[in-house]
């Protein structure tokens, strides 16, 4: 199972590294990380460089495409270089996959148009005029596209792929072994929960730094 | 506010990435990855290379030290350079703490004597036998030591932090942030909650993989 996990200036490391952690526990899995050029590539916040061990142009299929999100999806949905690989790429997957506003970069490619889809709560009019309809669900599946919401969703979205590809047994193995218990200390996780106060304090706190 | 993750050969990446993502987004956060040696340290999948930025004689002091965990924290336990560098930084924080099997660094420096801590539910004995007592707890705080459970639990451990630092608010507005709003698709994240039978399929397929 060869997964290809593109990344770029600018990207949120858990958008990638969440769904790493349970699709590279798969038995047979073969992760790599691939960017224009091999070599570090900064995240988001600059203070940390994730390695990429191919470039585009040595990578031309794979089994599960994940396109992870953060700042730099921006200039991402306007890279014809990055969008071109994705589009090949992408024709030879069994599921291709993105977190946060990685699916803006899989619209800007042309591959979302007349699909519902999701992406960080702050970027939904972006992926609208990608010609996707934006829904708020965590995990959405529209046949072998599968878009998840903010950042830490990708470990809900690789975890329902798991279940498709090997069955519940080994998804429910893999949560285990991560111990994805989850308890988060508050319950303010999607805008509605979080209450309007809240949300205007995200967005002074994230300014340019997620989403 | 200066956070130091070391990482080490054979950690693991969500152990790390989970709390850089909480941690970072505080407004005056400066997270530093330091290592033996400047460069590439490969995860416990070998499919991973994050950068070190600093060297471990680069840092002296820390206001948050966080320990990650991975099968290189069996060798991490008798590795002195490493230990003696936790002392000397752990003297300066004012939170010392550790995600999954980073208890196990923690507790071979000899800072968890005659404390409750936490690790992966794997490597429980481990634990204890370096003078903690296991608690299963999620997030396990003596003091300014804290301790998180398995690999996913970091995320949980420094919403935690945040709340404790700078306050319940900014914690929720950086949970918002990143859309930690959990669904995972079972409820398989705990021994107790998986069963035996999933214990044992987990066990098979992580093999040296985490822990």
């Amino acid at each position: 199972m060869d997964i290809v996990i593109p990344i770029f200036n600018d990207f949120t490391a858990l958008d990638a590294i969440g769904p790493y952690e349970v699709l590279r526990s798969m038995p047979d899995a073969k992760v790599v990380f691939a960017a224009a050029a091999k070599g570090v590539v900064r995240t988001d916040s600059r203070m940390l460089g994730l390695q990429a061990d191919a470039s585009f142009d040595e990578i031309e299929a794979a089994d599960i495409l994940l396109v992870p999100g953060g700042w730099g999806t921006r200039a991402g949905m306007t890279d014809e270089v990055l969008l071109d690989w994705i589009r090949r790429v992408h024709a030879t997957t069994q599921w291709t996959t993105s977190v946060c506003t990685g699916s803006l970069v899989l619209g800007a490619a042309g591959l979302l148009r007349g699909l519902k889809a999701t992406t960080h709560w702050a970027a939904t009019e972006l992926l609208e005029r990608t010609g996707a309809t934006y829904t708020s669900e965590r995990v959405v599946r529209q046949g072998r596209i599968v878009t998840g919401a903010g950042v830490s969703a990708g470990i809900d979205l690789a975890l329902t792929l798991v279940a498709e590809i090997l069955g519940e047994d080994m998804a429910k193995a893999i949560q285990l072994g991560i111990e994805y218990d989850p308890q988060p200390p508050f319950d303010a996780g999607s805008p509605a929960k979080a209450g309007p106060r809240i949300v205007e304090l995200s967005g002074m706190a994230r300014s340019r730094k997620t989403g």
